[in-house]
C-alpha cells in the first residue's frame, strides 16, 4: 500500500506523481505564507511588536500533514472543479483553522510540546523571560495563546471569503464551512468533558469516545473538507453522500490510528513524548476495550495509572502491556481494518470526474492511517 | 443633552422616538436569541452536554449597550441603506464579536465580574464545582471560555454572512469587517505588553495608552460600525471619511469616559468592583497624565499600589487623591470635551440621508460619553 504514497500530494522531496505539475503541498505552503505575510503588515499598523503574533503563526503551519487542504482540494477536483489557485486558498484556509484548534487545544490540555517543538503558549512563556518582564509568565502565555488562535479563526474566515471562489461556490460551500467549524468546537468540549466526567462503564466510555471521534476528527478531518471541496464544485446529493461515507470511515481510521500511536508511537515520529496520551488520561475507545476486557486487577491499574502526569516510562510500560494481554489493540487493528475498507468500496463506487482525483485520494486514505507517520 | 437619550434606539423601557416603529435594542434582541436558538440545535447535535455552551454566550449577550450594533446600523441608514431585517443581522453580528472578546479578555485579565455577574470562567468552574468533576476547576473553566469564545468567533462571520445583505453590499462591507477583528486582536495584545512591559516615561505611557484606544476602543467600538454599514450602504468617499473622524472622535471619548469611570465609577453602575482597573494595574492615559504632574513621592505611591490585586478600599482612596491633586482627572475631562467638539463638528458637516440618523448618532455620541452609565 505505501506505493501509493506518492500520490498523495502531500510529501515535499517525494517523486511527484507525473499528473500533478506542483505538489499541492507546496502550493498550500506558499499560499499561507503569501497571506501571512500581508497579515502582518496589518498588525505592524496597530504597532511593530504584535508581529511577534504572526511569529508564532508560522512556526504553527509551516508543518503539518495538510491532510484537511488535500481533501478539499481533491474533493472539489473529484467533483469536476478546476485546478485553479482559488480552490488552493479555500484548502489552505483550512490549514489556519487548524492553527487555532491546535493552539486553544494545547492551552486547555496545557500540553507543553506540539511536533517536538514548543506549543505555543510555551513560546509566548519564554518570550516573557526572555525579556525580564513584569508578572506571571505562565499569564502572559495564556494571553498570548488565546489572541493568536482568536486571530488564526479570524483570518480562516478572511482568507476562505476572499479565495477567489465566485459568490454562488462559497454560497454552495459555506453551511458545510460553519458545520465544520461549530462540531469540531462541540466535539472539542465534549473531549473536555470526557477527561472531567469519565464515564464508569466501559461500554459508556466507548461510545462516548467513538462520538468525540466522529465530530472531532471523523467529520473534522475529512468528511467535511471533501464536501466543502464538493459543494463549492457543485457536486451533486449522489457524490456528496459518496464523499460522506468514504471521509468518515476514512476519518474513523485516521483517528484509531492515531490513539494507537499515542500509546505505542515513536516520539521520533510523533513529536510528543511515548504514552502522552496515557499520561493526559485520554478516554481512547482504546482504553474503553481495554478496561472492557479487562481483570478487576487490570481494571484497577489502568484507573490508577491513566491520566497520572507524572507517569514514567516503567507505567507506560505496564498499561501497554495491559493493553496487549487484554486484546484491545488487536481489536482497534480490526476496526481500521473494516473502515479502510468501508472506505475503499465507497471510493470504489463514486462516479469522480476525469482526472487524478480518485488515485489521490486513495493514496489520503493509505498516508491517513499508516501505521508509520 | 440627556434629553437626546431616547432616540438613541438603544433604551429598552424608555419612550421611543416617533420615528423608530420598533427599537434597534429590540430587534437586534431577538435576532440574537433566533440566531442562538439555532446554533444551540447544531451543537446539541453533536452531544446534548454542548448545549451548556450556548447558556453562557446568552447571559453575556442579553445585557450590553448595544452601542456597536447601533452604530453599524445608523453608519447604514445614514449613508442610505433602507430600514432592513438584513442590516439588523449585521448589527448583531457585532455583539457576537464583542461577547467573543469580552468572554477571553475576562479570562487573560482574570476579571471575576461582568457587569456584575460571574465572567464566563467562573460559570464554567462553577459548573465543575457543582457536578463534583474530576480534576482542576479552573483548568475546566479556562476550557470552557476558550472554547465559548472561539464559538461567539465563528458565529460572528456565521451571522453576518447569511445576514441577507447581498453578495455585493457583503463585498464591499467585509474589508472593514475583517480590519476590524484584527485590529481590535492586536489592540489587545498591545494591550497585555502595556501591563507586562509598561513604558517607565510618562509621555511614552501615554503614547502607548492613546495607541490602545485609538485600536482597542475608537475604531473597533465606533469608527468600525460605522464604516461597515456605511460600506455595506455604498457611501461615496466623502462620507467614509466624515464617519471615520465622527468614529475616531466618538470612541476617544467613550474610552477616557470609560476610563474614568474605571477609577471613580459607581459600582452600582458599572457592574464591577470600585477602582477595579487600579487594581488591574491598567495603564490609562488617566494614569500617564497623573505620573507626568506627579511629585516623585505621588509618583512612587503610584508605582507602589497600582496593579496590586489585593488593593483595599484605602488604596484605591489614595490613588484618587493622587489623581484628583495632579490635575490628571481635570485634564482628562478637557479631552473628552474637546473630542465630543470633533465629533459634533464632523456630523455636522455630514451629507447624510433624509431620516432620523443624524439625531440618532447625536443621541449614541452622548449616550457613550455620559457620566452617568
Amino acid at each position: 500500500m505505501t506505493s501509493l504514497a506518492p500520490v498523495t500530494g502531500l510529501d515535499r522531496g517525494h517523486p511527484r506523481h507525473p499528473l500533478q505539475a506542483e505538489s499541492l503541498r507546496e502550493r498550500v505552503d506558499t499560499t499561507l505564507q503569501e497571506f501571512l505575510l500581508l497579515r502582518s503588515a496589518a498588525l505592524a499598523e496597530v504597532a511593530p511588536e504584535c508581529v511577534q503574533i504572526v511569529d508564532r503563526i508560522t512556526s504553527m503551519t509551516s508543518a503539518g500533514k495538510r491532510l484537511r487542504p488535500a481533501f478539499l482540494y481533491w474533493g472539489w477536483r473529484g467533483a469536476g472543479g478546476e485546478n485553479s489557485q482559488a480552490a488552493v486558498n479555500a484548502a489552505a484556509a483550512l490549514e489556519l483553522f487548524q492553527a487555532a484548534a491546535l493552539i486553544h487545544d494545547d492551552l486547555i490540555d496545557a500540553s507543553d510540546l506540539r511536533r517536538g517543538m514548543p506549543a505555543v503558549h510555551k513560546q509566548f512563556e519564554a518570550l516573557h523571560s526572555q525579556q525580564s518582564w513584569q508578572g506571571d509568565e505562565a499569564a502572559f502565555g495564556l494571553a498570548g495563546a488565546v489572541l493568536t488562535g482568536d486571530l488564526c479563526l479570524v483570518w480562516t474566515e478572511e482568507l476562505f471569503s476572499a479565495s477567489g471562489l465566485s459568490a454562488e461556490q462559497l454560497g454552495r460551500a459555506r453551511p458545510m464551512f460553519d458545520r465544520m467549524r461549530t462540531e469540531l468546537l462541540g466535539g472539542q468540549y465534549l473531549d473536555v468533558l470526557s477527561q472531567v466526567a469519565p464515564q464508569a462503564d466501559p461500554l459508556a466510555l466507548v461510545d462516548r469516545a467513538l462520538r468525540v471521534i466522529k465530530f472531532k476528527s471523523a467529520k473534522y478531518s475529512v468528511e467535511h473538507p471533501l464536501l466543502i471541496g464538493a459543494s463549492a464544485a457543485g457536486a451533486d446529493d449522489k457524490l456528496l453522500a459518496v464523499y460522506s461515507e468514504f471521509g468518515l470511515a476514512t476519518g474513523e481510521a485516521f483517528q484509531l490510528r492515531d490513539d494507537v500511536l499515542g500509546v505505542f508511537g515513536d516520539p521520533a515520529t510523533t513529536g510528543k513524548p511515548a504514552g502522552d496520551d496515557l499520561r493526559e488520561g485520554k478516554r481512547t475507545v482504546l482504553i474503553g476495550r481495554t478496561l472492557q476486557h479487562s481483570t478487576p486487577a487490570q481494571a484497577e491499574t489502568v484507573h490508577r495509572l491513566l491520566g497520572n502526569p507524572d507517569l514514567d516510562q516503567d507505567g507506560v510500560q505496564t498499561l501497554r502491556e495491559i493493553i496487549v494481554a487484554t486484546g484491545a489493540d488487536t481489536e482497534i487493528e480490526k476496526m481500521i481494518g473494516a473502515a479502510i475498507d468501508r472506505a475503499e468500496a465507497a471510493l470504489a463506487g463514486a462516479d469522480l470526474a476525469e482526472g487524478p482525483a480518485r488515485e489521490v485520494l486513495t493514496g489520503l486514505l493509505v498516508a491517513a492511517t499508516d501505521r508509520v507517520q
